[in-house]
Order: structure tokens, then C-alpha cells, then sequence
């Protein structure tokens, strides 16, 4: 859901940004193997990635954020990003 | 939502880790100056954080989870996380 018209000067926008499925995630994979040493078991697996919290000016076109996620935030080589309002 | 009962034998969680907001967060505030630069403007805040897309089996409680996010996905300390269904 794209946030609009929402009567206030800012709008929230979350980006979420994670690797490919196909890269390997070194981070992920050290928590996985951290977990049955902590005693936690039914983890199967775990990726990580970024989480951008933006305000932005009402009216701003979704189609800008998502400019600004493929060219700072993430790396579309080898990241793939969500963009959704909050 | 708390995913249960879906008929698979796997649960897709997602845990969004942030800065607390009275903690400075430098790598917000370098992609917050980079984007005027890009010529990108109306953006009025960045906050960065981490986001763990998890694998678990079906029937983990949510509270387990939680306490996984606690014990070494965040550190309580300077952060907050929200824990959900995906």
C-alpha cells in the first residue's frame, strides 16, 4: 500500500533489501549455526538484509523511491528490494 | 499476523531490527546527506536497521521467536524489533 493523501506533510515508506536467493549470506548463516548452540532448535533457515525506514514529502511518487532504493540503498547485482509504505 | 496452521511443514517469519530513535544512526544520516547530492529531494529522514527473513517449523510460538530476536538478532540495549508472519 502506497501511502497517500494521508493529510500530513510526510509520508513513512519502508525498503526492505536481501541478497538473491542465490547469493550465499555468510550472516545468515553463522546466526543458523549459532541457534542449536544457544539451545534454540526448528530454525531452518536464516537470510539477513537491510531495512530502510524513509520519510519522504507527501506526494512523492512511489516510482522515485524505488530510484533511490536501486541506486543507494540496495546493489541490483545481487540484491533484490521491496518497497511499501508504513 | 502469526503464521499457524498453514498445512506446511515450514513458517516464513520476518524480524525488522531498528535503532532505538534517540540513538544516532551515522549510516541513515550518510544516505540522508548522499541524496540531495544524487538530486534526489523530499526526503526528509533515512533510519537504517536489519531485516531476518527465518525458516522456522511449523508450529514455533511467536514467543520463541522473540526471544531469539532478543538473545542475538538485536541487542535490546540500543535497539527494537518487531517480530512477524510473512
Amino acid at each position: 500500500m502506497w501511502p497517500h493523501d494521508q493529510g500530513e506533510h510526510v509520508a513513512r515508506v519502508v525498503v526492505d533489501v536481501m541478497l538473491k536467493p542465490e547469493i550465499l549470506d555468510p550472516q545468515g548463516q553463522a546466526i543458523l549455526g549459532a541457534l542449536p548452540r544457544l539451545g534454540f532448535d526448528g530454525v531452518t533457515s536464516v537470510r539477513q538484509g537491510k531495512h530502510f525506514e524513509l520519510e519522504v514529502a507527501d506526494g512523492t511518487a512511489e516510482e522515485t523511491v524505488r530510484t533511490i532504493a536501486e541506486t543507494l540503498l540496495a546493489n541490483p547485482v545481487i540484491e533484490d528490494f521491496t518497497v511499501r509504505g508504513a
